[in-house]
């Protein structure tokens, strides 16, 4: 039994066909027309093959295959299918459609499974709509207050629950998935990273998710005239923030642990023009690790070279967590699970850390969660450029098929 | 004979009192209506007075007060009335009020002169409406294609040349200055550093102006994903834009010249989210030296060292010159003269350089300039905190009252 490649093609071409920027990438915010399109799509192919389809908590798509007994818990797979702004066509899209591509297999081949099987898409991954990541899978698994994410606006002012509402779309069970509904949830993700492609492999079987702190640093010093404040007489913000982001690199590849991650992918100066110094920046640090630790020595040793840096210079810091997210450990009966399958496929995986969140991890609170990575393409995601060959996303889904069919059993 | 301290006073309040950010400092864009406020009371305080008054290239205003020979080449002194956004109180209100109460001091007394004397107010010398700095003067001296200034768009699309006429500004006189119309131009400044105001002196005489040039530099690397790509895989665009940026600093500070300046005050990142490493950063370098050697040294070695740390990171790096203008030298005669005038008020005069630029050096191409600085406190400038001792403009316009009458007799 194996999944059928045109099928997980053809889906992959229709839901990426509704996309709000032709040309520039793939941009499907959450509830927008396009991303209705592709919602209605799904959901239209799991009524073919006979799913019971439930609008759940937040939205979120939950296509039932039932098993010999309902009673169980259910064994979920999926993903979800909004996208950044000007992403690319295969991250949440593979974990949807292999999902739907094993249930159509599974239901074809009428095999016999005791669990339930739930097709299931989560909207607001990204958060590039509402500014929640992860936003419906976490108030579906109850850490998120459904009541702040029905509030949470987007850049017009329009709240989650007008968006979902003006959309059509009419939620059936708002219950908060607890803990005995799920045996497991399996998700199929582009690993969004070099590893697999650059060791040529298909399959990667994560064994953590990093945990990440965000943290916003406001730099004050003075605004200065550029041409008239001799460098000995400056307090120039943005010379201590480029002290800071450059330690941030130094201490998070060399100074902690083998995982650690440090980015900063915001810097705001004011006022912003050539010929005053910056009196004040305002920058976000992304920070992760799989071990909870380090992610704690992380912060602890940049906070202390921020202040020592902005001590000498005479300048302000402010540092402030904006999130924390900690560690999620794969339990290891599934991670052994999904690489047994892998092998017995004939294939090479390997295991490995997941650096980005994705929506299983918040659903670990409630149940079991096991991830496949399959490669990008010179590592690149969030782009347009994200490429994903099918072969991989036919490998990972068979492994996928695999695991569902031994744990529905 | 000396200058009435209270009127500067009641010049600087009514002026300043035309401010688009009460509150939050002075603003006041070229050509909108609190700039056509300040614009229109200094005409009627120039007629007045007498002042046969010209709009001429640009907008700029001259009021000319007759000598006995009209057919001698003028006197002229002046500065600006538009700011930075929320810039301050005194910079360039200070050179347009100070020139303003020489002429009435010398009208009122009836000092007999011979040549004309020129007070003269240039528009748009901050380029925070149209992007040019000191663009008026630039056209009315000639170094700047008037055709190219009258379409410069502000951020709302509207030209230099709508604006002024909007303004109901007409231009009576297009030509330009050329070598001959004026013997000297004589500014007085808020010093904008932190010179005068540390060393306790009311008046500071420029014996040159640091020239300048403004560097675009764009670096491209690759925007992967925050969490999944290792340190070691990245190729982050802000990683190299902050080692380039302090480089910027220690070169600018230790390694050129004693009046050597750089900063950067503009710096962009895409996509500028906080979960996606940089793939390209924008920004923009100040450098100035009143040395051109000096400053063509800085730019050379600048551009070796960012070529240097994007090519050990595999980023990409374009550097391309915006603007330059080369280091002014005022005549030495009139520097030495505002020295002596300074002395024999009992004042403590400091030679020095001027790191900024001003409206004069874009007159030196057709006249000789000379500049007094007057002290900023704690050198303050730019910003909502700028501030000048009345005392210590009155000490600058006693100084200019005596050189233009020795310079215009």
């Amino acid at each position: 039994m194996e999944v059928n490649i045109s099928r997980i093609k053809k889906d992959l071409d229709t839901i990426n066909s509704f996309n709000m920027t032709p040309g520039k990438g793939i941009t499907r915010l959450t509830f927008s027309s396009e991303y209705m399109q592709a919602y209605n799509y799904i959901i239209d192919e799991l009524k073919k093959i006979g799913a019971e389809i439930t609008i759940c908590r937040a939205g979120c798509i939950r296509g039932r295959i039932n098993g010999s007994d309902p009673t169980k818990p259910a064994i979920m797979s999926g993903s979800h299918i909004d996208t950044v702004l000007n992403g690319g066509p295969f991250d949440g899209q593979v974990g949807t459609v292999s999902a739907l591509e094993v249930a159509r297999v599974i239901v074809e081949n009428k095999v016999c499974h005791t669990c339930p099987i739930d097709i299931v898409v989560f909207p607001e991954e990204e958060g590039a709509r509402f500014r929640f990541g992860m936003a419906a899978s976490s108030a579906w698994a109850g850490s998120m207050e459904l009541d702040k994410l029905y509030k949470a606006q987007d850049n017009e002012g329009i709240t989650y629950q007008e968006a979902m509402e003006s959309a059509g779309i009419v939620v059936e069970d708002e219950s908060p998935l607890v803990l005995g509904d799920v045996k497991a949830m399996l998700e199929i993700h582009i690993e969004q990273s070099v590893i697999l492609d650059r060791q040529g492999l298909s399959i990667g079987v994560v064994e953590s998710i990093a945990g990440a702190k965000w943290c916003d640093l406001v730099i004050t010093g003075k605004a200065d005239h550029a041409g008239g404040t001799p460098m000995a007489y400056r307090k120039d913000a943005l010379q201590g923030a480029v002290r800071i982001i450059g330690a941030l690199e130094d201490i998070a590849a060399n100074d902690i642990g083998p995982h650690t991650v440090g980015t900063c992918g915001y810097i705001k100066v004011e006022p912003g023009v050539g010929n005053v110094i910056p009196g004040r920046v305002d920058m976000v640090f992304d920070l992760r690790d799989s071990d909870a630790a380090n992610l704690e020595k992380l912060v602890n040793k940049l906070t202390k070279v921020a202040e020592e840096i902005c001590r000498k210079r005479g300048l302000d810091l402010e540092i402030s967590e904006r999130f924390s997210i900690p560690p999620v450990e794969i339990p290891k009966y599934l991670a052994d699970l999904l690489f047994r399958c892998a092998e017995q496929r004939g294939m090479r995986p390997l295991r490995m850390m997941s650096g980005a969140l994705h929506d299983s991890c918040k659903l670990a609170p409630v149940t079991d969660i096991g991830m496949i990575f399959v490669p990008s393409k010179d590592g690149r995601s969030h782009c347009p450029e994200e490429w994903t060959e099918l072969q991989d996303i036919k490998a990972g889904a068979d492994v996928l098929l695999d695991a569902i069919l031994k744990l529905a059993i």
